[in-house]
């Protein structure tokens, strides 16, 4: 069978300005692939209200999986939670259960919950909420996406609280082999490789160090026995 | 009048297992902003030759320019000018200009030009090529998409020859506020500021360093003026 898929969605003006270089999509990467989910596909809009409602639309109804990250804070920027709701016709606003997180943690901090801070208890109807562990304010899950925030400490601990209820497949496996060699000149036994091993992924990624250009071979698949023969043979054609 | 708009799109399957961080992305994003065109959308995907052309027709008719990085190197992996020249109904096949180019720069390095390296001179009818002083084998432009290679030392140089040809907007320029505070006690003062200045973005990024919450608060536009009165009206009225 094969693994369900994924798409994130990174939501942020200031990723998309330079300003900030996105960490949340290299992690969420890396964990998926430990569970055997695959990543297909990433987006990044900024915090434009009918860009984020179509690309939920469109990552919704082409992959198992939706995570996004980023605008579910307490300010004005912080569109996220409603322009979900409205890619999914739910009704939103402030909800008791959410609210009643938020109370607990401003009346511990001794800080107010305000308006602005209230914002962040909008859920969807229907929505199941993501359990926030790092600064209570929580994400939630509604259809098939997953709503989490853009700080990547909160980020990541929202995806410590999805991940585990989500059926994975077979976690994706990988042996990489370094070769001091222009990839041209291993591109051919490289393409009959891929050939015969259509089960497995043939990566080649060229490198440049010192003026020296060499390339990594990376042989990816769920089947560790086939991982290894293909990189016996690779090892052996390509004479190290 | 508004700056001309921009699209990247990222082919890479190790930038979504998570072996590889893109690092073209960020680099992209600051050079835009230079010269004023604004990066509006980024979209990863695999090595995927349906998903290539959908994404490239998607975003070369939503967008004033499409740059792409990746997938045109000599190996059985590398389907991103094939799957541009379909995009574009062009035709496709090794080009002498290109070939040209191959020739003296392998003569040059001792190295054979063989099928594989001779992949990298497939270029669609209709293409402009994109120099590449770091390792010859060309980029292309047609219509408005900018294809380019993955590995960033090329990236940046191709980045260096395409950037100039184009007509750039205003640049977009920026000044943060740090502030020491959790961002829900500011966002009331925020959001009446982005009420009252329209013409410029106003962003909160919220931070945790040592338990300690904070946000820097962005303000962007074209308009040093603007941005001078904005962040000084911020600063009396967060009473620093």
């Amino acid at each position: 069978m094969a693994n369900p898929t994924a798409a994130m969605l990174v939501i942020g003006d200031e990723i998309l300005s330079g300003r900030t270089r996105d960490a949340n999509m290299h992690y969420l990467a890396g964990e998926l692939t430990k569970q055997g989910i695959d990543l297909n596909e990433v987006r990044i809009v900024s915090d434009d209200a009918p860009a984020i409602e179509a690309a939920v639309k469109a990552l919704s109804d082409t992959h198992d999986h939706v995570f996004t990250s980023g605008g579910i804070g307490p300010t004005h920027d912080d569109i996220t939670a409603d322009c979900i709701a409205r890619a999914f016709g739910a009704h939103i606003d402030v909800r008791a259960d959410a609210r009643a997180l938020l109370e607990v943690h401003y009346e511990k901090s001794g800080l107010e919950l305000n308006d602005a801070r209230l914002r962040m208890a909008r859920i969807p109807d229907g929505a199941e909420l993501i359990d926030n562990p790092v600064s209570t304010a929580p994400g939630f899950t509604i259809g098939n996406v997953h709503v989490m925030a853009g700080v990547p400490l909160v980020f990541q601990a929202m995806v410590a609280s999805v991940l585990p209820s989500l059926t994975g497949g077979r976690p994706l496996l990988s042996q990489t082999l370094r070769v001091d060699r222009g990839e041209g000149d291993i591109a051919a036994t490289l393409a009959a490789l891929a050939e015969d091993f259509g089960d497995l992924s043939i990566g080649c990624y060229p490198f440049q160090t010192n003026g020296v250009f060499g390339a990594n071979v990376v042989v990816r698949g769920t089947d560790g026995g086939r991982i290894d023969a293909a990189m016996i043979r690779l090892a052996k054609e390509i004479e190290l």
